[in-house]
């Protein structure tokens, strides 16, 4: 029989020790970490540091393209990457339930330190806990990342300006698409494959280029494109026009959510970014993200105006033109 | 009929929007997380900088003495503080059953804000899930915590040295018995509170003062006293022999523990620091802490040996000496 997670794994004693000996530290085998300590150290520069926290409670835990590890990791490096931030440190902490298998674990363990290794980022400190069956579904984790931001960047929220152009670095909605699917209960069998992916590596050399011409980077996860546009709309108090002929989706994407009902710009991504810059800079940006893999669908998508502040309107097809509404956001549960 | 937190709240649509300035904004008053970015920005001057995480799934989620809330806000100050490190920002994350009462919620931020205040640190970015009924229990938080450690100050759990002198900062076993207690499991009514308290303010003055001659400093949360222990001597590779006449322990935790059959000696503390530091140091050590509310009971428990190692043993009152081992660590699940 298939080792599973008791609640003496998350006691403190001996057994707690072999997990984490076992399981963590065979994978993330950041000096610090071993050191067994209870906080880690870092050596830091002067500048600004950036931080962000995320509970990951995805279900199921594994899916096309991806599992709970590697969102959890691209998740929180895509967080400090939209501020500019260049991801350093991550701490990792499990709340898991009793009778988890410890293969499902380890698996997720391994993808956790693969994509932290496909970021260039540590795992410098952890936690475990154990809880009894039915006290949580399987695995949640919590990812929080520290990052090293140069004096000079100053990406927020509140930066977009009108004038602005609005970009998106690829195909939206596959990340949503692919939890939907993975889930079984739709009776439709797809091949759409989560984007979930680290973005620093394509994102941060645009924004070190383009510097002053960036105004506002954010990933569009829970809530989809539509809601994380109403954000930027309401907290820099502009108003945002989208092209839907412009915006890349997936004929799957398309075809999962025109079968259901469900309207594509609130699907969730997780390796997607909206960007948000000066119009003379907007083919510059798309040329260089097109060259990449993840950028290969870039679009520029909308811009930014004055009337209205506030407001996420998309002209269709057919010329008409509707308001996107900030809604009750992600209408499926537990999508990240 | 009280407000219930429901999944739109976590939908990250309106509904969480309004959810996160009514209940976190609201108590958590950060100009940085006020900002809504994806990540908080801090200054952040030369030097070392120490990280640590914690998950904190404690049933039931209010106790005497605290709640979930204070707990997770004391417990990572106080691993940064076992660090020497000054705590200086904060990330909290939530997890939320569907069907949370929203004024327990509130109840449970007043009470992390209260406690971080107490400790004098920010708290600078949040993240909220909500699960569906069953999907968990109540409400689960993570706390990170980043400090800032000078240069100067190098604990670690591997640094006892033979000689050295082990100090307990007061009574052990109050939060363990007192969560006990709160379960109301056991036909037993006692006053017992727990002692859940940040202890920075305490601890990092003598840090400051005796640096190079305290050797360790750790909290003996999950597993007690007697885990901890374990911990230190394999990390440090040294043995550590206990005076049980020396160890302070409240009748109420006496009785509860002989009651059910529980040693003290394993059960969680969440206001209590064990403090290793060379003999000549000791008197003078617990004479400052036994000015302080928080330190008041402060005693001098055990030496540090070199044969053994790895070894924790006790001699009892009786005079007779036995080895406490690691075991199986607490006992008792869902302590913090």
């Amino acid at each position: 029989m298939a080792a599973k997670i008791g609640l003496a794994e998350g006691g403190g004693g001996e057994a707690t020790a072999r997990l984490i000996k076992e399981v963590f530290w065979s994978q993330f085998k950041n000096p610090e970490l071993l050191k067994g300590n209870d906080a880690a150290v870092l050596d830091w520069g002067p500048g600004k540091l950036a931080v962000t926290t995320d509970s990951f409670v995805v279900t199921p835990w594994q899916f096309s393209g991806g599992d709970i590890g590697r969102l959890a990791v691209a998740g929180t490096v895509n967080d400090l990457t939209m501020m500019g931030a260049e991801p350093k440190a991550l701490t990792v902490s499990f709340i898991i339930e009793e009778g988890f298998e410890e293969d499902s674990l380890k698996q997720v363990t391994r993808s956790m330190a693969e994509t932290a290794v496909e970021a260039g980022v540590s795992i410098v400190a952890g936690d475990t806990k154990v809880v009894g069956r039915g006290a949580a579904d399987g695995i949640f984790i919590n990812t929080t990342g520290i990052g090293q931001l140069r004096a000079e960047i100053d990406l927020s929220g509140d930066k977009a300006q009108p004038g602005d152009v609005v970009m998106i670095t690829g195909t939206i909605g596959d990340h949503g698409g692919a939890v939907l699917l993975a889930r079984g209960e739709l009776g439709i069998s797809a091949q759409l494959v989560s984007d979930v992916a680290p973005l620093n590596r394509i994102l941060l050399p645009l924004v070190g280029n383009f510097n002053n011409g960036i105004h506002v980077m954010r990933d569009p996860t829970r809530g989809g494109l539509a809601v994380t546009l109403n954000e930027i709309a309401r907290q820099s108090k502009v108003s945002i026009r989208l092209d839907e002929t412009q915006i890349p989706i997936l004929p799957e994407v398309q075809g999962i959510t025109e079968l259901l009902g469900l309207d594509p710009l609130y699907l969730a991504n997780e390796g997607k970014a909206i960007i948000i810059a000066r119009p003379e800079l907007a083919p510059d940006i798309i040329e260089r993200l097109s060259r990449e893999k993840l950028g290969a669908k870039a679009a520029i998508i909308g811009v930014v105006g004055l009337e209205n502040p506030g407001l996420v309107s998309i002209r269709s097809q057919s010329g008409g033109e509707r308001i996107l509404p900030m809604g009750s956001g992600e209408l499926l549960p537990r999508i990240c």
